[in-house]
């Protein structure tokens, strides 16, 4: 496991619930754009995908678990880290602190989808890997 | 385990992402949903957590898997299952399906979320056990 | 103008703020979402654009005034008119109500966006204009 | 007129919709969290209206004009002006450039919302003008 990107959210008004803390959907939504923030350094999705002859690198599962409340004017790291490739998955998971304590953790499953005659179907994902691993990331 | 409510949504153009499939983290957002809805057998949320004296129903984990690919006019038919009544939790399942097929299905831990002197602590939630169940859900 | 659609939203926990009401950019993904439940009479936004050579009918403008908190529970009924076709433009008013009161009116300015050789630009609406007419809508 | 903060959002793959642009519901959400983090100069929402005896500085009106479409990768730098004070409002106006090009604009009126006898009303904002003016703001 290499932790390869982070990302700093701070944490606002429209974030939060009205009981004050964050309303959890929105952590996942942190998650991918962490995640897209660091295919930029590959060139972003869409290139990538382009490249990839590929639709997305959508989700096959993800989950979170929430150990702290957080609330507007909270400033989240996120960090990102590669798990594990699979021949046609990637396990990715994340670590959120606000002020140096984990407020949650969570794990993202993915998979390259291509269009095929049979519908969306997930791909091998080693060319991904490659390109990942050719720029010093995921190893 | 007990099927105890169920909600539809339509699935509209700005729940999707770029890749033209629902943008994952909505489907959080569409569970919690169902969640309140169901809560409206007992009062709503706002209501059940004065009588309970709690801040609110909060997550402490919530996860996953998505099936199928969801888009701009699908229906998504998504159940609430009582999972498992913990001391200080609540284990739910959810399940999506769009014309018959899953598509996806995921759980939720939540707990009752009180305000003591140390801060925000999941209390024990054997009173709104027994509100559900007075209701003859949840059994 | 013309009254030409209609959609019911119950509003839940977690499109409300710390303050315990609507957070307003919600209300504008509702404008939208009626808008697209109302294009599915026309076979849906993806078909109608297929159809008419675009990329998507976007937005030029949009506005709203928000005229009484909406809350948790409350069930908002839009409705949605025609108020004016223009050459290359479409101007929609939205009216949403709770029990009776209107809580919020609003208008966009939509085009019919088509990708050329000087990137996305707004083309004429005629057709599409036709094809609402001829299902008896917008007159 | 005074611009007296800016913010820069990173626009991401989940803020686009299936024609690959932005929703635009989502930019209401930024010059949300411009105002926001604008207001933590002042101690932030939470404080201020505790000071002010206030729920919140809740949304009379909002517009915006979409100039240019937005997509994944962009950089979008928003401004935020202070337009006009009233007896009870404050009109807020917006503008947003990626590239130095402008893609949108738009405008915010806001009311400082007090619970009273008669439900949720618009106060008298003369004591948020001295704090906002008292750290050289808003004049």
């Amino acid at each position: 496991m290499m932790t390869v990107h982070s990302l700093d959210w701070a944490i606002s008004f429209g974030d939060c619930d009205p009981a004050g803390i964050v309303f959890y959907p929105h952590v996942y939504a942190w998650f991918d754009r962490t995640f897209h923030d660091w295919l930029r350094r590959f060139g972003g999705h869409g290139a990538l995908c382009e490249r990839l002859g590929a639709i997305g690198l959508g989700l096959m599962e993800a989950g979170a678990q929430f150990r702290r409340p957080m609330r507007d004017g909270d400033v989240l790291t996120l960090t990102l880290s590669v798990e594990e490739w699979g021949r046609k998955t990637l396990r990715l998971s994340y670590e959120g602190r606000v002020g140096g304590h984990i407020t949650v953790v969570g794990s993202e499953l993915r998979a390259l989808f291509k269009r095929t005659d049979n519908g969306m179907v997930a791909a091998e994902i080693e060319a991904l890997r490659r390109m990942v691993e050719d720029n010093g990331q995921g190893r």
